[in-house]
């Protein structure tokens, strides 16, 4: 957010707090934001905008801690992938007369910390606003304003669907994930050497999810406990369906099911949302025309 | 195959069948082959080499068509992602004389048919070559240094070994995908436009895998049923374990089964089976230097 926000300009000052000084300095050094501060009380004084972008168990202790110190006027929100839990544990703290918009930007790579942000990240990717209930439309607006400046598509959902939403393109697929790479870790009569070399014969796509940051992830399923388990319960009556189809020998059956997941592929692609590139962009990425 | 062979002057002569005309005419006007053929039995008339490129479950009728046509000296070997079940179905058509070794190439894309192949598909990706007893080391020797003149690394393993190493790294992957894709799009609370538009938050990355080809898939679970059902056991185990830590609130457990996951995948780059620039590649494929 801040490379893209001094970028273009949508900001005067862009100031930062994290915990630990070594990242501080990264942020500095790359240019993610103009100052950093040692706390988060000073680093939201006199800000119009504070965005909270920590863990989500983690949110409720640092809104407590800034709220003597936020600007009225001012707007607070985050970037957290759980709404409900969230709000929950920051709006009891924000004080009268400052905003507080919720959102959730759907962009992100397997990558966290100072060093994994670029400028690009919120391309043509969802931004998921979720105002509760009595929240000023126009703090609302603004923030839509900024997340749209920075390239994304901004939409307002309500926050108990957003988590159901972020339970069945997320939340399960990345616990399916941790535990199909987890599966193929602890096999002793497959070593991992060769789970790794013969990778690209699917595993591989499910490793990127599964080596996102774990302080993160264990966040997400605390706080979104009722939807996950609820998709990962749907999950596994779906699966021994087909996992009885392989044991029956129904080929008919399994042949309709992966018919029809095609489609829901070809609608990524059409929305822009990923690439079909037969060759993963592997030749653009060698600089070779096609 | 065709593209590469014929791209680095591989073979003389390559030459081609399909069953349906409209497959062998794209064929031939790509350049895959020098030549198409009406029938698989014409197809390999004095062919010193014959790879069968059809699903696993067709391979055995396939073989029974061609065996009173093959050239004495001739290899027989195939692509198929399954190969107890293969060399069963066509070991017993080929004739004495001629010499079978399966081979599988850990390559492919979720794309299938004549347009989707391209020259660089097999560059750093391993071929395992899964010999019968009593194959003779010279037939296998010549089809290895075929692969490796193709671009890939080649290694011999055990039928048996293969088919359960790749019930791991890409049937039971590939079943989960179709599952949670399956799921996404039954889930009459959240709508399929909602999936695909909030699909970057992790789901995108199971639709590739589960938009492969759908009679391939079929043949591949029904070949390799107890490899798979056994790691499908194994995976659904964890799930539960990974279900009751998230019911129980057991951050703990969460947190270090994550950080463990991560380092496969960290094993993955490191082997060059993929890339980890934090942007997918994007900035490359718009041609942007970083």
């Amino acid at each position: 957010m801040g490379l893209r926000m001094r970028e273009s300009g949508l900001a005067g000052e862009v100031v930062g707090h994290a915990r630990s000084a070594a990242t501080r300095e990264t942020a500095l050094r790359r240019g993610l934001v103009h100052r950093v501060c040692d706390t988060a009380a000073e680093a939201v004084q006199g800000a119009d905008l504070v965005v909270l972008c920590v863990p989500v168990g983690a949110m409720g202790a640092v809104a407590e801690a800034i709220a003597p110190h936020l600007e009225p006027g001012a707007t607070v929100s985050d970037v957290g992938s759980v709404k409900r839990d969230v709000i929950a544990a920051v709006a009891p703290h924000v004080p009268d007369g400052v905003h507080f918009v919720p959102a959730h930007p759907i962009a992100g790579t397997e990558h966290s910390g100072p060093e994994a942000g670029f400028a690009e990240l919120f391309e043509n990717r969802w931004c998921l606003l979720t105002p509760p209930e009595g929240t000023d439309p126009e703090a609302a607006e603004r923030l839509a304003r900024l997340w749209r400046a920075m390239g994304s598509n901004v939409e307002e959902m309500d926050p108990e669907h957003h988590d159901l939403v972020l339970a069945v393109t997320s939340h399960a697929p990345h616990l399916i994930a941790y535990t199909m790479v987890g599966v193929a870790d602890d096999l002793r009569r497959v070593t991992d050497s060769e789970v790794i070399k013969y990778s690209a014969a699917g595993f591989r796509d499910f490793t990127r999810i599964a080596a996102s940051d774990p302080v993160m992830w264990r966040d997400v399923f605390l706080n979104n406990k009722d939807a996950t388990l609820e998709i990962l319960g749907r999950f596994t009556e779906e699966l021994f369906a087909l996992q009885r189809a392989i044991r029956t020998g129904d080929g008919a059956m399994l042949e309709d099911y992966f018919t029809r997941t095609r489609a829901i592929r070809r609608g990524i692609i059409e929305a822009g949302q990923d690439v079909a590139d037969p060759d993963f962009g592997r030749a653009a990425r060698r600089g070779v025309a096609e």
